[in-house]
């Protein structure tokens, strides 16, 4: 078990010694420390590899220049100038804001970023501010439209924060598939089939294979299957990356960049790096602060009173697992499998930084 | 068969005889034949005799005051007095393109509504402005939240319009469930059962009977059940619950008004009537028009020659379905079974104007 506080200094290091900033690299340690306590690991530690590898083969900037370069009174595109992707993000979800407390809301789409962790953390960024955040950002294509075997679009994700008065803040944040990328990755190393309606072989063929990625199959979107509504997933997923790259002037669908160094830059470019679109609403630019959140307050305590189903305790609501994570995992500490403390302990040793692994 | 300008002009005249002014009752009939036109006749003509009894029943304000009351540059709350749906709707659209103008993007929550017709009619209004249009509204509670059997959630759609270039604008327009409460009915009548993942008991069980919600079942979220992502249908309806009716300060979740006379207004209220929201984005609060109508052209290329998979001839574009409905029916006409022709029949007797029905 590693205490967070420890893992966050490490990944702090790792990205100064690349060459970030003190201030990018807090940031950045920040966000990789929030997939890990909201108990989204596949955007943890795990990760830390992947840019590593993406810096050494000179595929990230760690010295951008993240600038707005079009706006008007409550939107603004912002050109991430290859940055990590967590700085673009950061600084694109701060303009939000601002354009929010003159405008009453602010829409940005940034272009020519990279991989930013989880969204959640930016729509949350707004709760300080008493505002509604919200978060998109589009991904390496696995997922095909519905009737189609092309992998078009990634896992494309939505997340919406919003301040309650007396319970904690409403937080949304899911992919548009039915499943997330690494959870295949897990159910392949542990030789495991999947349930049917995650992925499909090449033919379009249902398929419980977790590895059926390998041989030209693809993921399904959110509804699985066009009988049980996969055509409004493909909806949902498609308005992500319209809203991420289209709007910004990044590459959309099957053209945005790979995300692991591993896979090459591809040849075809139709815009600027990964793309992403945030929003932040002034609360009081609808009703008087104070009766939104009352009014949040009574809409969370309706829902948590549902009646469960048979064999079921209680009705969650949006935010409740990742927020429970939290508490537990502060707690209780970070547990990192031997093969990624293997790979920050190699990382540690080429950058000459400490890391006690229990490895 | 029935000519689309003969039921527009029926629509007109049965809303005038009610009491709307020739103008609304123009809007109103343009939203009905969207709904017949589009191929999504649940929310076309056999809707006629909800708004006529719910009028009858005094429950309906055919001579609205409908009315900003609270704003900011880019925001405002409607209250529409209950007026019929797509009165306070295409108002509120309409403020909506107007705030975009001057702050670049326009955001509205209205709140005292009624049930308004296709999500998709009010989201296209942004198109003639080169816009992009935004919709969403909630409804009568059917759907149960993830691991719940209460019904707390419409089917509460979510309808996103963009402007392409020479291709035809990409219009979604969804519900969050895998199905709209229509086909369960049409299932029902034929004595046919439904596919798993539509419908639960009213224990929480799986089930296939149509007719389930008579007996305390309920509607499932997109996705199903929880292993195939019902949790994140539940987010996305109760994010649209949230922005309806938190936000305008209309009836939430389990406590909207019903659309049907033969269902009694509710107890309790926590709001004024049915909460829609809208949003209009101008192109140019973004980027140059035309570049990004280009950039839309080449997205929907990208995804038109994705691989179809084995068995089916190509890949949908969102909004393909719709228009190439719109293009037959304006040929071939609108088809009402016997049921709807002897309702109109008797609500033109009733209120002595003129219907040649076929029946």
């Amino acid at each position: 078990m590693y205490d967070y506080k420890y893992l966050h200094d490490f990944t702090k290091n790792v990205f100064t010694k690349m060459g970030c900033s003190t201030e990018d690299s807090e940031v950045i340690a920040e966000v990789f420390m929030a997939a890990e306590l909201r108990g989204h690991a596949s955007h943890g530690m795990i990760r830390i590899k992947d840019y590593y590898e993406l810096w050494k083969a000179g595929r990230i900037n760690v010295n951008p220049n993240v600038r707005i370069v079009y706006e008007s009174p409550s939107t603004a595109v912002v050109d991430g100038d290859n940055a990590v992707g967590m700085i673009a993000a950061r600084k694109s979800m701060e303009i939000a804001i601002e354009k929010a407390k003159t405008a009453g809301t602010g829409w940005v789409a940034t272009r020519n970023s990279n991989h930013f962790g989880i969204a959640g953390y930016y729509s949350m960024m707004a709760l300080k501010h008493e505002m509604i955040g919200i978060c998109l950002t589009n991904a390496n294509p696995l997922v095909a439209p519905t009737f189609s075997v092309s992998r078009m679009m990634g896992t494309n994700p939505i997340a919406v924060a919003m301040p309650a008065g007396k319970h904690p803040p409403l937080v949304a944040d899911f992919a548009t598939t039915p499943i997330a990328r690494g959870k295949l990755a897990v159910a392949e190393k542990k030789g495991e089939k999947v349930p049917f309606g995650f992925v499909q072989d090449r033919y379009g063929n249902p398929s419980d294979d977790p590895a059926i990625l390998k041989s030209g199959g693809s993921m399904l979107t959110l509804g699985g299957d066009r009988l049980h509504g996969s055509h409004k997933g493909y909806c949902l997923s498609a308005l992500v990356d319209i809203f991420s790259a289209v709007f910004s002037g990044a590459n959309f669908g099957p053209f945005v960049p790979p995300s692991v160094a591993y896979l090459p830059v591809l040849d075809r470019k139709v815009g600027e790096g990964t793309g992403h679109f945030f929003g932040a609403m002034m609360i009081d630019a609808f009703q008087p602060k104070e009766e939104f959140k009352t009014k949040m307050d009574e809409w969370i305590e309706t829902f948590r009173s549902a009646q469960p189903s048979e064999g079921q305790e209680r009705v969650l609501i949006p935010g409740d697992p990742e927020r429970e994570s939290e508490e537990r995992i502060l707690k209780e500490g970070i547990s990192l499998v031997p093969a990624i403390e293997k790979d920050l302990l190699a990382i540690a040793r080429e950058m000459g930084i400490e890391f006690n692994s229990t490895y």
